[in-house]
């Protein structure tokens, strides 16, 4: 069993009301592989610049998360992406975003990434997560997509969504790339571009998932401090999709997705109580087994 | 077993893409009454004018619910609100208010009214609220308010909030009322100020409940129509309410309070369905039910 993840692995400049991080290690597939390795194997595939430092690689290699796949190009920098949260820490406003080594990005997967049994497509330029999707033998597929590739390339995006398992979207997205305000119809909608699974994130309010048969609500975890919200969807994504990998079905049961998808929200729960990566990278499998029976003594309900 | 509710019956224009309603009946202890009689007996505590129908009181009377605390001014005007919704439903946009004979609401119990077991004190002035909850013998209390005594009457709100033992608010409500954006801290917050239960309604989103020692997530149920949002917190306080009432529990448990937010769910749920009271005026127990269980399945959850 192995998870390939194809995105950014960026450095990220943050600044929320706890404080600030420069060029901290970030990035969709960052946080993807980071959540998706306490359940099983990863490669990730993406480029960095040279100014991406040991220390940066070391995170990934601590966790046994395969790096063949990571290019890294000399006399280049890497994508860095500068933003801003407020008191509310609900948007982020970005300052700046530098493409640089990601603007030329075009993978070409290694014959282990290739043969992973489980491909996540991150936020991507959609012509791209398509010919990565075609480079693949895995059995079960995923991706994510944001509001830019829908204003601008969206019949590619709705090409690449015709080619996965899994669409991870949050709610505006769907709502808009369907372009129908209500969500349970516009998710119905997105489930007939091809998809068996619709997540569909719902920033604080936890997420919902919808399959042709099913309907799941993932509660929020009640978070006290939320240190930087950056990666939180990533991190819900490498869990969702790590702990379904694990399992080895060829087709997941009702439930499975159910844990899954609790798993990620378990996995999102934790990146946002510190910068970055900080807090994953001190996260042990006993505290996310702790948080899933928390999860679910929050949904917890017996009939009167 | 009985339940008292304060609050507007008003008469509602409402204008939604599905359709319009002139001077409908509406306001929020209606809306309250209609839910809680599900489960218990409900008088009705409002005022209303000569505008004021057979047709309208039937509604009440249908339902077995008490109307002679419902006072009727000869000579003077019913509530009227009027208001539109845009496509995604999420927020009102009020066209008129014309408070009438609710300026000069002063609301004295009748002996049934004051013995009632449960009292629910909707979104009224706060000042008002102290008064009826200091003539009410019940043993369960809770309150409803909203953004505009938050602003203009802080001191007298939260009083009030010290006198009964659940607060009904929605998200921004909480955190406007204590000035912290945080939900979780916002919460805790809240019940610091006396009750033993925050019910934090979210909107599309669903709602959570804090107690001092319990946290709980209540979905949102996935309807694909939304006809006319109107009503739809005050039917969720009357299922809330009107259950545990029903229970005749001195101390509510756990599992208690949490099926009484499923049950308030519900009632939120079916109201939406269409303009007014006309959804829940046709609903059947058998139908509450039935979405209750529904409620469990979507928030069903096995370990892995």
């Amino acid at each position: 069993m192995a998870v390939t993840v194809v995105g950014s692995v960026a450095l990220d400049s943050l600044e929320t009301p706890f404080g600030t991080r420069e060029r901290a290690l970030g990035g969709a597939a960052t946080h993807f592989s980071l959540a998706a390795s306490f359940f099983t194997e990863v490669h990730v595939v993406g480029v960095v610049g040279e100014d991406f430092g040991k220390d940066d690689l070391a995170v990934f290699s601590d966790r046994r998360i395969g790096t063949d796949d990571l290019q890294r190009i000399e006399g280049a920098r890497s994508f860095h992406w500068s933003g801003r949260y407020e008191d509310d820490m609900a948007v982020a406003q970005t300052l700046a975003t530098e493409l640089n080594v990601f603007a030329e990005f075009d993978p070409q997967l290694s014959e282990a990434a290739r043969r992973a049994s489980t491909l996540f497509l991150g936020n991507i330029q959609p012509d791209l997560q398509r010919r990565v999707r075609e480079q693949s033998d895995a059995r079960l597929s995923g991706l994510d997509s944001m509001n830019y590739w829908i204003e601008s390339a969206r019949d590619s995006l709705v090409d690449a969504i015709g080619r996965v398992d899994v669409v991870s979207l949050n709610d505006a997205e769907v709502r808009m790339l369907i372009g129908e305000p209500n969500l349970a119809r516009a998710s119905r909608a997105l489930l007939e571009l091809g998809p068996d699974v619709a997540l569909v994130k719902q920033g604080p309010y936890g997420a919902v998932m919808y399959t042709g048969d099913d309907f799941f609500s993932i509660p929020a975890y009640p978070l006290e401090t939320v240190v930087d919200p950056t990666g939180a969807g990533d991190s819900f994504a490498g869990g969702f999709f790590g702990f379904l990998d694990s399992l080895g079905e060829e087709s997941p049961s009702r439930n499975a997705l159910r844990c899954a998808a609790v798993y990620g929200s378990v996995l999102g729960s934790f990146v946002v109580e510190d910068f970055g990566t900080e807090r994953v990278q001190r996260l042990t499998r006993r505290e996310i087994d702790g948080r899933f029976t928390e999860f679910g003594e929050i949904m917890s309900l017996e009939a009167p």
